[in-house]
Formats: structure tokens, sequence, C-alpha cells
């Protein structure tokens, strides 16, 4: 066994401290009061709602992960094509990620009273209580995704026998990485079955209660309100730690193996280069806390100040990050590589945070009321219901276009940077390395980032709450601006969220090339393979092999290939027709409720009689376990049959189609969601003819039909290009052995 | 100079047969009387406005063709980077375009009168007429297309030198291909005009016209009807026909140089390899006339009846194609190829028409309101407008998996079959050349596909004319049940069009391959250029580029292609986008036009004031040369830059995005348009509360919003598909020779 370098111990550390602060915030915002009996009560059936939807979520998930780990048992000990870890790695990644969702969304439902009751007396208390309410969320992932990596490392380091040169670290670092398949999978379907639940809530609210009855979304006389709050936390809250905690795994795990497989000559620097994305996370992890404890504000302070101070402590642990992480690299030894340039490295990191921080802004023009855009959809308004749609559509189309481009120079100079400038097959793997150091750049200050995302939806109950338990309208209007705070720095962590699945997903489609170098070596060991006699006798030499795959199976040429790709954007187009039409189908049955209700429950209307709020969360949570197997599934084993039909080359296009395609998808959807929304808001604030006018009416469709756009479909299709890829990743065996082509 | 093979005459003498019928049956349409003075005067407004369109819209593109031949003449004499004749050959492929547009328009807009005149006496009489009208459309992009193509083929033939073996076949075949540039331009040019300007015109007149003032969408009292009718003349017609001439054209001769490029070895099967694509498309022109004749109806024949006797003709020229392109690939010696399986290569014929039939099929599935998806969207309009949005863009999104799953089989199965199922490098080639020869398949007999695709915009002009002109209520009946025949077969019109754009475009690809390496051998005969000695010496074997661009170039680790596909996916949202963006634009300028005119023009609404239809048409068909300029121009010159920055692998690359995603966008915007437009007149036929209820005003912002879906941005994809890949194609010298990565 080879002794592990202290610095790898910082790992540990930071999942603890990460942890531990996780721990003492949550403790600090119980003691803060619920306020009056009311909002007790409502924030007891929002908690009801959730933990139930939650529970009733992991028996079906955890059904579903029994009969995937039967699969892998039968794969790993069965036919002997995957590696024999994969079923206990797939579980624990699962079961750490559904626990990150758990407690983020306990301590929302906890905290959105609270965060209600504190806006009674204060701003400045409420954003604080609400803001460390979201750092748990945040801090519970990055801690868990490191104490698991902490855990397999240091397992693994002992269980797996010493090998030739550098094959250890390879082999230690190809296991731990499909232990992000149990994440992506649990990811997925909250992402999905959350996405449905709260869309399928708030159109049903919307329509009837809006739009019908004229009554306001947060009014308890609608019947879908609880629901609709429910919503929120089970997917916005719970569903985004679980997509955030895979991208952090994914990120570290995928650039750990390309570290492993670019220093095979080096040993020494081999496990330097592993440590890498681990360290950095670390340490970014360290610098979120410390940046979480950098937010406060003074009494009184104007929102204004408000965003700054959230901002300051965002981008002092960027920008601290930037410093260390260099510290980190030196540390590791890059400044005596003979090859790889230290400078060049960091760069790699320092192109992962600035294209983080450069796809949030361009959601930020895109969506936000302040610009052009979203004006013009408020604009186009006032010609109706067909305008806003056509004009949404096409804004969200174009507004692809700087994020993926900055996809593009993201994609070129971190490869660039680590590869110093070569595009040479033998400086290859440094570049691949280069980006995904970069994705663990962007993600390594998680911590912080997703604590001001996940305070979005605190805020958002919180006046959900004020609402129904009328309260003084002064409270309302102080948790609308912490609302509003939340949805300008909501658009920076959807930009993190996005860019890091790019980043990640094609950090580990490179991985994926060394998982099916290693696979061959295993199956090379093993006579009985013939594999269809396409790479020769069994005796091949592995150079044979590798020539094979990179200079004939995946060019583009070939038309396994080609097939592969339109199969992955088939998979992106067919995946986000299933959940919109999921959302439309659910919204319907809750819009038949409301109306039911209206119509047979006497006095609704006039506030004397009490819906029937709990059939309206049961019929969420129905919908949403129906509708998420089948998009789910699909996705799970579209790239286990194409592997099987079409080879590595099939899978390799199908990746690539589904990256590319996803990506683009995902940020149409979110961008165009975000602008109908915003675009009703600011009509909203008396423009164009302002609430209740026919401009309003045309703006509210727009923000309806943006629902499944921007919560459902959009954010899922994050999550699947990762899943997909991970699917790839861990069923590699099946394609390298028993493809038909 | 070789003497050329006897068969080949048989094209030119097709060209000739071809152009000879279309002109009979123009004169013969022409004998028919027009109707009523009022009919007169009406065809002589739409006339006169689609003649006015086109002129203009003629001007702008001649300009922008001056300027691309300036910079070709550049390219071509100045820097020595490109073919000599490609400036010739551009501006050739362009002309014919423009001319097959303008006289498919001008016999369609003389039609229409006389389609509704004859209605008044026999439905038969009029469904003939119509359909002969739209086969002289047909007829004179396929005579066009086999006439440019002969021309072409017999001046080459005697102008190249002859070479060292096989050579001059592939210098010539690659010097036709770019004629195919030309024809890009100009029919994206007239799709996204004519796109823009229909819908801009169709919109406005639904949006003031229907939902506002309430009265019907032909109504002489709109001001905006004759906008909307020349529109459909402008956009339906000569923008469909430019489409599929260059589809025509762009498969003949991606086939033609890959045959070339594949049986170099073999100089006397090369020739014959060359001429098949010809042939077919000759023999299938033939063919199509025989078809058309094909068409006959008893007097009183009800609908079904009418719709078997088109199918009829379809399927008999389908047929037929398929017995004589054995025949024909047995007289040109197939049977006796050592390697290449002439069941093979006509195996892979029979896909391409299979699977245009079978995309039809599913396109008519998705969009006839006779089956579920349709149905289902009229029924989520119950619950308004938003439901109907998203369960129409839901039900569009699904629908794209059966046309890619189609394409992914047809490429597998035309490559199989031709490369004698063999993967193997040297299989290649021929494997792609059965990829064309199922796209020329695909497209044999668009003589009659095409008629019974240009007869729908006449019959719906037909209708027009007869409301306007207040002919009895039983004329409009006729007229509208062509309209709705039109319907079924443009389904399986639109089927061909996308399904064979995708294969065509994949045959350019991989033609672009070819070009690459013959630019190469001509940069290693010119000294001067250095390459950036990517290349290592300029005195490096061709054997080693081909090495290079093979086998690491264009593989999928390549972080240049990774970025090419990024950037062709975001070619084609952003493109899709700013079409959207453009209908929404020109659509508002018309909407405040009707409005205003509905205001200040007196007893419009009664009857009695006349609307200044002048004002609409000129409002369209600015709007329409001003905003196709970006879009059309964005589609030019990515590729050029791509190539310039990013090098051969970046285009490649590109082009791969381009083409599948482009696919999978142009089948959602085209089906979920049509399934929008078909649920609306579901409504309208009395379901769900009918004409005049809330679900049918909720349908009809469905169907306003697939306008620009289904008659704009979906079709100009089409083409955008093809113009970059041709782009890319005439620019090669570009990127081989001056590429910064």
């Amino acid at each position: 066994m080879s002794e592990l370098p202290l610095l790898f111990w910082l790992v540990p550390v930071s999942s603890v401290l990460a942890l531990g602060f996780a721990f003492f915030f949550y403790k600090k915002m119980l003691r803060n009061d619920e306020g009056t009996d009311t909002m007790k009560r409502i924030a007891a059936h929002v908690r009801k709602g959730a933990n139930s939807y939650l529970r009733q979520q992991y028996k079906v998930v955890f059904l579903v992960f029994l009969i995937i780990t039967v699969i892998f048992s039968i794969l790993a000990y069965g036919l002997g094509v995957q590696n024999e870890w994969v079923p206990f790695a797939f579980l624990t990644g699962g079961s750490f990620s559904a626990l990150a969702g758990y407690f983020g969304m306990k301590t929302a439902t906890f905290a959105s009273a609270r965060t209600a009751h504190a806006a009674r007396s204060s701003l400045d208390k409420s954003l604080k209580l609400a803001f460390r309410s979201g750092a748990v969320m945040g801090l519970v992932v990055v801690g868990l995704v490191l104490i698991d990596v902490s855990l397999w490392f240091i397992v693994l380091n002992l269980a797996v026998p010493e090998a030739e040169a550098g094959f250890k670290l390879l082999t230690i670092t190809a296991t731990m990485l499909t232990f992000g398949m149990g994440a992506s999978t649990q990811a997925l379907f909250a992402r999905v079955g959350g996405g449905i639940y709260t869309k399928a809530a708030d159109v049903g609210a919307d329509l009837v209660g809006k739009i019908e009855a004229g009554i306001p979304e947060d009014d308890p006389r609608n019947p879908a309100t609880i629901a609709d709050n429910v919503g929120d936390n089970v997917g916005d809250v719970a569903g985004m730690g679980a997509d955030l905690f895979e991208s952090f795994a994914g990120s570290i795990l995928a650039t750990a193996l390309l570290g492993a497989a670019a220093f095979m000559g080096a040993p020494e620097m081999q496990m330097n280069a592993v440590l890498a994305p681990m360290l950095i996370a670390a340490v970014g992890t360290m610098l979120s806390i410390f940046g979480i404890f950098m937010v406060r504000t003074k009494e009184g302070a104007s929102q204004k100040q408000l965003l700054k101070s959230l901002s300051f402590g965002v981008n002092i642990s960027a920008g601290l990050i930037l410093v260390f992480s260099f510290l980190i690299l030196y540390a590791l030894n890059f400044h005596n590589h003979e090859v790889v340039n230290i400078w060049g490295i960091w760069g790699s990191i320092a192109i992962g945070l600035l294209a983080g921080i450069g796809i949030g802004q361009s959601t930020e023009y895109f969506t936000a009321s302040a610009y052009k855009p979203t004006k013009k959809i408020a604009k186009s308004a006032e010609t109706g219901h067909a305008t806003v749609i056509i004009s949404g559509v096409g804004t969200g189309l174009i507004s692809t276009a700087v994020p993926l481009a900055i996809i593009v120079v993201a994609i070129m100079l971190s490869f660039l940077f680590s590869s110093n400038f070569s595009f040479a097959a033998e400086s290859l793997n440094y570049g691949l390395y280069g980006i995904g150091i970069a994705a663990v750049g962007m993600l390594s200050t998680l911590g912080i980032t997703l604590a001001t995302d996940a305070y979005g939806p605190i805020a958002d109950n919180a006046g959900g709450n004020a609402e129904m338990s009328k309260l003084d309208p002064k409270v309302r209007e102080r948790t609308d601006a912490l609302d509003a705070l939340g949805n300008t720095t909501a658009a920076t962590g959807k930009g993190f969220a996005i860019g890091s699945a790019a980043l990640t997903a094609l950090a580990l489609l490179a991985s994926y090339m060394e998982e099916v170098k290693m696979m061959f070596v295993k199956i090379l060991d093993t006579p009985e393979f013939i594999i269809h006699g396409k790479f020769g006798p069994v005796e091949a030499q592995y150079a044979t092999f590798i020539d094979y795959i990179y200079h004939f199976e995946i060019h583009l040429m070939n038309p396994v290939v080609l097939a592969g790709i339109f199969i992955g954007v088939l998979g992106v187009f067919l995946f986000s027709g299933m959940t919109m039409n999921s959302v439309g189908r659910a919204a319907q049955k809750m819009v038949d409720e409301v109306r039911r209700q209206f119509k047979e429950i006497p006095g609704i209307k006039e506030g004397t009689g009490t819906p029937d709020y709990e059939r309206c969360v049961s019929i969420s949570t129905k919908a949403a376990q129906r509708e998420m197997m089948l998009p789910s599934l699909t996705a799970i084993f579209i790239p286990v049959i194409v592997g099987l039909i079409f080879g590595v080359g099939g899978v390799v296009g199908l990746l690539i189609g589904t990256i590319t395609s996803g990506f683009a998808m995902a940020i149409f959807m979110a961008n165009a969601g975000g602008a109908w929304d915003n675009a009703k808001k600011y009509i909203e604030e008396g423009h164009h003819g302002g609430k209740g006018s026919d401009s309003h009416n045309a703006a509210i469709t727009g923000d309806t039909v943006g629902d499944p756009f921007k919560d459902t479909s959009g954010p899922s299709l994050n999550i699947l290009i990762k899943l997909m890829t991970m699917s790839s990743v861990v069923t590699v065996g099946l394609a390298v052995a028993y493809s038909i082509l």
C-alpha cells in the first residue's frame, strides 16, 4: 500500500468543515421564531407536502436503483465487462446525492416562515436568515461530495493492487468516476420529477387562479397554492442541489482520471495531477465558507447594497481561489514539469471561472427586464398572445449564441493553455486535462454560489407564506425585494449550472475514451472474448487498438459516428418534448381539479370556504412520479442500446450530439422562460398597460409557457447530458465487447 | 478530348423534354378563362404584387451575387486557393435557380384565378388545372438542373486537360459541385425573404382581421389580404422551388464527385459511377412526365378518389424508377465490379426512396387532425392559449424522433449496402457514394412530387380569389377540398424536401473531404504556401496528408472539431431565432398598419370603403428585403470564418453540428407549425366548442405562432444546412492554406 501525500488530507478536512458549518447554520436558523399561528400552520402544510413528496420520490428511485444495481452486478460479476466496484460506487453516489437534496429541502422548508417572520422586523435580518439557510444547502452538497471522494480514494488506494507504472492510479480514478453515475441518476429523477411537480402546480394555479378567477398567485383561496409552494422546494431546492452535486462530483472525478491518463509516464506527477482537482475543490470549499461569513449588511441597507454585499461574498471567494489555486499547483510541483506549464494549467482554471461568470452575465442580459431583449418581449405583448410567444422563442434561440461562443472559447483556451499550445497527438491528453480543470475551476466555489442560488426559493416561499398569512403588505414588499435579489443571483447560478454541465460532460467524454482503452486491456486478458474479429486476433497489440479507436472508429466520416450524432440530437429533442408534454398533461389535471373545487366547494372565492389543498398536492405528486419514469429511463438506456448496436464510435458520436445540442436547447429553454417571466413582471410594474390589461394577459401566457421551459425541460437537460455520458462510461464494456457493428 | 459515352446524352434529352412539357402545360393553362372581372382584377393585384416583390428581391440578390463573385474571383485568381471555374459556376447556379423560381411563380399567379373559375363548373377540371400548373414548376426545376449539369459536364470535359488516372473526372466533378453554391445562395434568399414576406402578411391578417375585427382570412375588407395571397406565391412556390432545385442539383453533383473519388482506381467504372446519379435523375424526370399524365379522374370523383389518382401518379413514377434504376446500373456495368455489388447500389437507391416516403408519412401522422397528436393539441386548447403552445412544442419536439431514426437507418443501410457491408478504410468511399446515391434516389422523381407540392398554394390562392370575388360558396367549398388534398400531399412533399436536404448535405460533407484533398494537392504544387508548417515540409507526401486529415484532424477528441460542432449548433439556433424575430418584427408593422387602416379609412369594416392593399404589400416587401440580409449572410460567412480560425477539422465539425441539429430543428418547427394549423382547423370543424369559442381563440394563437415555425424558420433551415456545406466546399482553400489553428 502506498502512502497518500499529506496534502490529500486537506480534502476530508474541508468536507468536515463544510458539513460542520452547515450544521451550525442549520441549528442557528432553527432558533428563530416561525411567527404567528397561521404562519406556522402554512409552513407545516408546505413541509408536510414536501416531505411526503420526497419520501414518495425516494421510494420510486430506490426501486430503480435496486434494478440498475442488479444489472450492474450482472455486468461486473456475470459477464465480466465492468469494473467490480461499480455497483457499490453507484449506490454511494446515489445515496449521498439523495441526502444532499433531503437536507437542503428540509432546511428550506424550515427557513421560509422564519424568513417571513424576520421580514416583519427588518429586511436585513431576513436576508441573512435566508442566505445562511441557502448556505446550508451549498455546504452540504460540496461537503458530501468531498467526503465521498475522500473515502473512496482512501479505500481504493488500499484495495487496488500495485501495478506497473501508473496503472494503479488510472484504475483507481476510473473506478471512482463511476460513483458519479449514481449521483447523475438520482439527480435526473430529482430534476425531472421535481420539475414536473412544481410546474404542474404552478401552471394550474396560474391558469385557473390568476386568469379565470382573477385572484393572486399565493392567495389562500387558490386550491393549488400549497402545491405551488411545495413545488418550489422540491423542484428548485432539492432538484438543483442534486444537479450541482453531480456536476461537482463529475468534474473532480473526470479530471482526476484525465490527470492519471495524461501523466502516466511520470508516476510522481501523476499523483499530483490526480490530487489537483480535489485540492482545488477542497480549498474552494473553505474559501466559500469564508465568503459566506463575509456577507454582512448594515441595518437599513438599500437593495443595491444588499446585492453588493452578496456579490462581495461570491467575488472574494472567486478571487481568492485564483490565488490559492496557483499555490496548490506550485505545491503539487507543476512548475517542475518539462512539458506542462504551471501558468497554463492555472490559466485553464481561470478560464473556467471566467466562462461561468460570462455565461451568467449573458443570462442576466437576456432575461432581466432592465435590458432590451426582455423589454421587446414585453412590448410584443401589445399585439397579443401569439407575438409574445414568437418573440420569446426568437429571443431565446438567439440568446444561445453567447454561451455557446463562450464555451467554444473556454474549450479552446483551456485545451491550448494546458497542452502548451500544441495539437500534437502526444499533447492531446494534457489538453483534455485542461478542459477538465477548467470545469473544476468553474465549480470550485460552488459552496457559496449555490448558497446564493438556494436562497431564491426560500425568499419566494417566505413571500408566499406572508401572503397566505395575510401579514402586513410591508412584509410582502420586503420578501419581494429579497426575491428580486434572488432572481439576479439566480441568473449567475444558472450560468454556472449549465456551463459546468457542458464542461463536465466534455471531461467525462474524454474520460470515456480512457475507459474504453482500459476495458480493452481487461478484455484482451480474457481469452473468451473474440470481439467479432474486429480488432484482429485477440493477441492484437494495445497500440493497434488505440490506433484503431483514435484513427478510424471516431473519425467523422465514419457512418457509425454520424449515426451516433444524429441519435444524440434525437435524444435531446425527444427528452425535451417528453418533459414538456408531461408538464402539459399534469397541469391539465391540476386545472380540472382547481376548476372542480371552485365549482363544488361553496364559498372558496369569497374566502369563506376552505379549498382542499391536499388533493392538489397529491395530484402533483402522483403526476410527477408517473411522468418522470419514461424520460429518465430513456436517458439511461439510449447509450446502452447505441453501444450495443453501433459500438464505441456510435457512443462517442451520441455523446457529442447530446452535449452540443443539449447545451443549446437547455439555454434556449432557460432563457426564453426567464425572459417571459420578467417581461410579465415588467408589465405588472405598469408598462404597456400594466396589470389586468390585454398585454398583461398575453404576458401571462408567455410566463406560463415559460414555466416548463425554464424549470422542467431546460434544467433537466443539464443532467441529461451528464447522465448519458456517465451511463456510457459505466457500460463501456458492452460497447467494446458486444456491439453488433 | 475524350468522347462522352452515348448514355450520357439521355441527360440533356430528358432536360429538353421536361422543359418542353412545362411549356406545353403552361400554354394550355393560359388558354383557360380567368373568370369574372372581379376575379381578373384580384388576380392582377396578386400578380402585380408578386412580380414587384420578385423583381425587388432579385435586385438585392443580384448585388449580393456580384459581391460574392468578386470575392470568389479574388480567391480563385488572386490568392489561387480556389478552382478557377467557381465564379462562373456560382453565377449559372444562381441564375438558373432564380429562373426556376420566376417561371414557377408566374405560372402559379396565372393559374389561381383560372382554377377558381374552373371550380365554378367542376371539381375535376379545377384539380387537373391546378395540378398541371404545379407540374410546370416541377418540370422547370428538374429541367433547368439537368440542362445546367449537362452543359457544364460537356464544357468541362472539353476544357479540363487529360490527367493521370482518374484525376480528370475528379477535377470535373469537383468543379461542377461549386455550381450548387449559386443555387444554394439564391435559394436561401428566396426562402428567407419569401418566408418573412408571407408570414408577416399572414400573421398581420390573422391577428387584426380574424381576432380583433372578426372577419375571415380572405375577406376583401382585410387590408392585408392581397399581401397574404402574394405571400403564398413568393414563399410557398418560388421559395420551395429554389429549395428543391438546389437539393436536386446538390445530390446529383455531390454523388458524381463521390463516385469519381471512390472509383479512382478503375477509369472505366469511374465514368460510369459519375454518370449513374445523372442518369437516375434523367430517367426519373421522364418517368415524372409519364406520371403526370397518369393523373386523370373521372367526372364527379370523390375526394378520396382524387387523392388516389394523385397518389397513383406519384407511386407509379416511384415504382418504375426502382425498375429502371436497376437497368441503368446494369447498363453502366455495375454488375461486373469486383468489390461493389450492383444489388447493393440499387439497394441504396431504394433506401433513399423509402426514407423519403417514411419521413413524409411521419409528418402526416404528427400533423394531420385524423391522428392522436393533433387531436391532443386541439383538446389542450380547452385550457387556454398557454397549454396549446406547451403541447404543440412538446409534440413538435417528440415528432423529430421518427425522421431522425429514419435518417440514421438510411445512412447506415445505404452505406453498408454500397460498401458491401464493410467498414474498412478502403470501402469508405464506396459507402459514402451509397449515401449520395440514396439522396439521388429519394429525389429522382422530383418532377412529379414537386408538382403535387406546388399545386397546394395554387389551390389555396384559388380559394382566396373565390372568397374575395364573392363567388358562390360552393366554389369555395370545392377549392377548399382541393386545398385539403394539397395539405395531404404537401406533407409527403415536405418529407422529401427535408429528408433530401439531410442526405444531400451529408453527401456534400463527404465531398468536402475530397475537395480538401484536391486543394491540398494544388497547394503542394505551389511552393509559396507553407501552410503554417502544419503538414511538415511542402514536399510532404499526399499519403501523409490523407493520413493527417482522416486520422487526426477530424477525430472527435480534437478540440477544434468539438469547437466546430458547438458552433454548428450555435448557427442553427441563432439562424432560427433571427428568422423568428424577423417575422415577429415584420408582423408587428403589419398589425400596426392594418389597425391604422381600420381606424382611419372610413367604412372598411362595413365593406363600403376600400382598404389600401398596396401599402400592406409594400410593408411586407420592404420588411422581407431588410430582414433577409443578416441571417443569409450569417449562413454564408460562418463557414468561412470557422475555416480561417479552426481549419479543416473545425469546418467538418461545424457542418456536422449544423446538419444534425438543423435537421432536427427544421422538423420540430415544421411539424409543430403543421399540427397547430390543423388543430385549429379541427376545432373549426366543430370540436371543443367550434368556431368563435375560447378554444378556437387559443387555437388561433397556436396557428399564428406556428406560421413562422412552419413557413419561415423551418424550411429555411433545409437550405441553411446545404448552403453552409456548399460555402465550406467553395472556400476550402482558405481553410487549408490560411487557417490560424
